[in-house]
C-alpha cells in the first residue's frame, strides 16, 4: 500500500483521511507467474497497481500470441479500452513473474474521483502520463526498424531484457526470435 | 463557440458564469487550407476545438510524408506528446480544408482545469476519449489488413472519403493510392 500512495502522491498531495479512503478503495491481490488479470472477451472491471511483478499484454492474431505490452512494479496496469466503456475485452492481461496488486474495481475508482480532493486531477494526470506511452509505441510502429524499436524498448525498460523470454521481447518489437538474437549479437559488438 | 460550449457540456455542466470563463479562454481562429497549426520540430503550445473544417496529422519518415490522423468539426486538435511535456513535435498538423478553431494556450487550459468546477473532470473525460481512439488505431496497426483498415476508416469518418484526397487516405491505411483504388473496387462489387 505504501508504494501505491506514493505513486498517487506523485501526482496529487493526500491528507491523512485520504490515505485511508485510498487504503479501504483499493484491495490487495497476489497472482502466481502465469496467471491472468484479465482475458480476452472478458470485461475489464479492475484497474491495479503492481506493487511487485511484471506483466505483458497479448493479443490473438490470426491464431498468433502477440506481446504487445509490459508493465512491472511501480506501475498500473488496465485495459482502457475494456474498462471504460465496459466492453469486452480484445486484449489478455497476464502475470509474467509472481506479482502482488492493489486493485480497484470501476464503481469504487469513481467514489476516488469524488471522494479524495486531487481525485479528478489524479485521474487524468495519470491517464496523460498512460496515453503518452501508448502513442509513442503507434509512432513507433509508423517510424521505426525493429533494431530501433529494440533499443527503445532496452532505455525505456532497463530491468526487462533480464527478466522475460526472448520470444516475449521479439513478439514486442514484430520480429522472430532469431531476428531478435541477430539484433542483440549486432548491438554488443 | 456554441459548438465548443456543448462540447465541454458533452462531459460536464457548465453554469452561465463558468460559459464566460470558457468564452474568455478560448480564442477564435480561422486557418485557411493547406495552413499548419503545428510543424515538426516546434513544440505544440495549443489545444483547439474545431468549429468547422477538418485537419491532418502527419510525419516525415525517411522523407516521406506519412499521414497518420485526421480530425473534423466537433473535435479537438492538439499533439498531447509535444503538448503536455513541452517538447519538440514529431508530427505536423495542417488544415486540409478552410477551418475555424477554438484555440486555448496551455497556461490557460490549466486555468480552466482549476477555475470551472469540473475541469478536471472535463480534462480527464476528454483525454480518456482520445487516449481509447488512439490505442485503437494501435491495436489496428498490430492485426489489421490494409482493406480492414479501409473500412474501419469509413466507418469512423463516413463523410470524410469525400472531403479527402485519396493519397492521405491511402497515406493513413499504409499503402499505395493504386492498391486503394484496387480496395475500393472490391468493395464496390
Amino acid at each position: 500500500m505504501e508504494a501505491l500512495l506514493r505513486a498517487i502522491k506523485h501526482f496529487i498531495p493526500l491528507s491523512v483521511s485520504e490515505e485511508a479512503i485510498v487504503a479501504e478503495l483499493f484491495n490487495s491481490r497476489r497472482m502466481a507467474a502465469g496467471e491472468h488479470f484479465l482475458e480476452e472477451g472478458k470485461i475489464c472491471r479492475h484497474v491495479a497497481f503492481i506493487s511487485s511483478g511484471l506483466a505483458r499484454y497479448y493479443m490473438n492474431v490470426e491464431g498468433q500470441e502477440k506481446t504487445i505490452g509490459f508493465n512491472q512494479e511501480g506501475e498500473f496496469i488496465s485495459n482502457f479500452q475494456s474498462f471504460v466503456p465496459a466492453a469486452p475485452s480484445n486484449v489478455s492481461i497476464q502475470a509474467v513473474e509472481d506479482t502482488e496488486l492493489e486493485v480497484i474495481g470501476y464503481d469504487d475508482l469513481q467514489n476516488l474521483y469524488t471522494q479524495v480532493r486531487g481525485g479528478e486531477r489524479f485521474g487524468r494526470l495519470a491517464i496523460e502520463q498512460v496515453y503518452l506511452s501508448s502513442i509513442e509505441q503507434l509512432r513507433s510502429f509508423y517510424t521505426d526498424s525493429p533494431t530501433a524499436r529494440y533499443q527503445q524498448f532496452v532505455a525505456a525498460y532497463p530491468g526487462l531484457v533480464q527478466r522475460l523470454p526472448q520470444y516475449y521481447i521479439a513478439s514486442y518489437v514484430g520480429i522472430k526470435p532469431q531476428s531478435l538474437s541477430r539484433i542483440r549479437k549486432r548491438i554488443a559488438r
